[in-house]
C-alpha cells in the first residue's frame, strides 16, 4: 500500500465502527494510529468510544460536528459519540451493540446525505443480532440503500482492489439457482450500474466492462450450456446498443490473467464465487467492497466482526485503510465531476 | 520461471509436437532455442519434421531411438519422425494432421509405458479434426488414460503452478448440471486420485488437501444450499477416516490467498471454473495440465492449437516449457519412490 496522501475531498470522511463487540473499532483505530504510513485523509469515527477504548489505549477526541474533525485529526481520533446502552466485551456481541451499530450507521449516511461528510465507510456489523432487533435488510447496503431513497434493485455491490475490479449479478444464493435467477434484464440493469458507477465513482469517462459467461468455454456454442446464447449475449447486445463500451461473454478462467485485466475497467460475473475468487486470490488484503448506484460515496473493507479474534490486537487494518482511501479517491472524483 | 536445470530423469522426455498447423511445433522449438534459459532437460519431440520446419529454421536432428537424445540434444531438436501424409500450412488444420497428431501421441505414450522415455509432454491437439477421424475420447487425457489401461474415470486433471495446484471434480458441463452431478462418491474418489498423486508425482509423503464448497459461504450452514452437508461433507469424513489430511467444505473465495495457500498442496474444486478461475489468476504463462491417476507421467500445457495465430511467430513457449520441466521433476521423484 502506498503511503502517498491522495488529494483531500472538500469535507472530512465518515467511518462507522460497526459491531462494538467486532474488529471494527480495533482496525478503526489501527488505522489512525498509521494515518501516515497508510496515506489516510482526515476521518471521523462514528459508534460508541468504549468500544474503542476497550482494545486501544490511543487519544480519542469527542467532536460535535464533522467540521471540527481536521483541526482534531492530528491531535486525537475524531469520534461523533454514539454511546450503547451497555459496554460489551470484544468478541461478545449484545442487542444493545447491533442497536448501537445501526444507529451510527444511521447517523453516518445521514451526514453524507446532507453533505456533511464527503463519504461513508462502514464498520464491519453482525447480521444475527441486527435480525434480533427486527432490522429486514439482506446486509447494511440494502440499509444504506433504502436510507438514499433507491431501490435495492438498483445498487450493486463491487469489489475493487489496485488491479482489478468486479461485480456479481446473483450474489447470495445456492449455486443450483444461479441459471434461474439470471435474466437478460437483470445482467442489464446490474451493467449500467457498473458502467455509470466506473463513470461517476473513479472518474472513468467511457468505461469499459468485460461480462463473463456462465458455462465453463462460454458454453462451447451451446455444447455446454445455452445461457450464453439465450441470456448473457442479448444483454450485451442490448448494453452495446447504447452506445456502453462492452465485451463478452468471456470464459471465466482466462479473463482474470495480467493481460486480459488491461483489456476492461471492470468484470460484471454472474455470481458470487465468479467474482471473488479472482478478487481475493489477488488483493486479499487491500480489496474493497464499494457500493454503485448510491447519491452518496460508501465503502467497506470485505471482512466481517471477526469476532473469535476481536480485542486480542490480532486484526489486520490494512482493508480498512484500503476502504478509507478509495471512499477519499472516490469522493474527489464525485466533486470533480459536479 | 528459473533457469536452473532440474535434477534430471534416468531417460529422456517425449514431447508430441500436437497438431501440425497448430502452435505446438513453434512453441516446441522455442522451448529448444531457449532450453539453457528455461532450465530444460533433454527431450525429444515426436512428430512431422516439416510442421517444424514449417515454422523454425533451427537445426533437426532426427533419431531412430529415445537413447540417442541425450548426445543429439545440443546439437539439434532432436525428432522421431511420425510423417504426415501431407504437409498442412500452420493454421490449416487437415485430417491427415489429426492422424499424425494421433500416431505420435500414441508412440510417446508407448515409449513411456515401455520405459524408453521418463514422461511424456503432449502438445495440443484439435478435438474437431480428431472427431472426423473416429476419435471417441472427450480429449487426449482419456486417450492417454485408455492405453495405459486406466478408466477414465480414475484418472484427474490437475493444474499445478509454483503456489497452486487445483483439480475440478466436474469439467465439461454446463454449470446448471454441475450440482446433479456431484456425488460423495465421486468427490471421494477424485479426492484419492489427487492425494495419491500428490504423494506419487510430486513427492509429499503425507499431502494435505483443501476441499472447496459449492455455495458462498460454503452454504451458510444450509441456508444457501445443502451440498455442504448433504454431499461433500460426508466426502471429506470418508476420506478423513482413512487417515487422508482433508479439510473443508471451504468457502470458495478465500481458498486461493497467499495465506490460504500455505495450508494445503492442492485445493478439489467443484467445477471447472472454480478450479481454472484462481490457477489462471495467478499463473496463466506456468500453469501446468498434469494427468493424476496413470501408470507414467504425463504433463501438457494448458493451451490449444490456437490456429488463430499459428505460424505467425506470436506462441508463447513459457506454458510448455513449464511443462517439460514439471513432467522431469516428476519423473525424478517417481523414479525416487520406487
Amino acid at each position: 500500500m502506498s503511503g502517498a496522501v491522495p488529494p483531500l475531498p472538500d469535507s472530512t470522511l465518515a467511518v462507522s465502527l460497526g459491531d462494538p463487540a467486532g474488529i471494527g473499532p480495533e482496525v478503526i483505530a489501527k488505522c489512525w494510529d498509521n494515518r501516515s504510513a497508510f496515506g489516510l485523509p482526515p476521518f471521523v469515527a462514528i459508534g460508541d468510544g468504549n468500544s474503542l477504548a476497550a482494545v486501544w489505549d490511543g487519544p480519542i477526541t469527542v467532536v460535535d460536528d464533522p467540521g471540527e474533525v481536521d483541526s482534531a485529526f492530528d491531535v486525537g481520533l475524531p469520534l461523533l459519540q454514539v454511546p450503547a446502552a451497555q459496554a460489551d466485551r470484544p468478541g461478545h456481541p449484545s442487542v444493545a451493540g447491533a442497536h448501537c451499530s445501526l444507529d451510527s450507521l444511521e447517523l453516518a449516511v445521514g451526514l453524507a446525505r446532507s453533505g456533511s461528510v464527503a463519504a461513508v465507510v462502514t464498520g464491519p456489523v453482525a447480521k444475527e443480532q441486527l435480525y434480533g432487533i427486527g432490522f429486514q435488510h439482506p446486509g447494511q447496503t440494502e440499509f444504506v440503500a433504502e436510507r438514499c431513497g433507491v431501490a435495492p434493485g438498483n445498487v450493486a455491490m463491487m469489489l475493487a482492489g489496485p488491479s482489478l475490479r468486479t461485480t456479481p449479478v446473483t450474489t447470495h444464493l445456492a449455486l443450483a439457482d444461479v441459471p434461474d435467477r439470471l435474466t437478460t434484464a437483470l445482467i442489464e440493469s446490474r451493467g449500467r450500474t457498473v458502467l455509470r458507477g466506473l463513470q461517476r465513482n473513479f472518474g472513468i469517462a467511457e468505461p469499459r466492462l468485460a461480462i463473463a459467461a456462465l458455462n465453463p468455454h462460454a458454453g462451447e456454442g451451446g455444447q455446454l450450456g445455452r445461457e450464453e446464447i439465450e441470456i448473457i449475449g442479448p444483454a450485451i447486445a442490448a448494453l452495446a446498443a447504447e452506445g456502453w463500451r462492452v465485451s463478452g461473454p468471456h470464459p471465466a478462467d482466462t479473463m482474470f490473467h495480467p493481460r486480459a485485466r488491461a483489456n476492461y475497467d471492470a468484470a460484471l460475473c454472474m455470481y458470487h464465487d465468479q467474482a471473488l475468487i479472482p478478487i481475493k486470490a489477488l488483493h486479499f488484503e487491500d480489496a474493497v467492497n464499494v457500493t454503485l448506484g448510491l447519491p452518496i460515496v460508501r465503502t467497506a473493507p470485505d471482512h466481517g466482526t471477526a469476532f473469535n479474534i476481536a480485542g486480542q490486537d490480532l486484526a489486520d487494518p490494512r482493508p480498512m485503510a484500503a476502504a478509507i482511501r478509495m471512499a477519499a479517491e472516490c469522493a474527489v472524483l464525485r466533486t470533480e465531476m459536479v
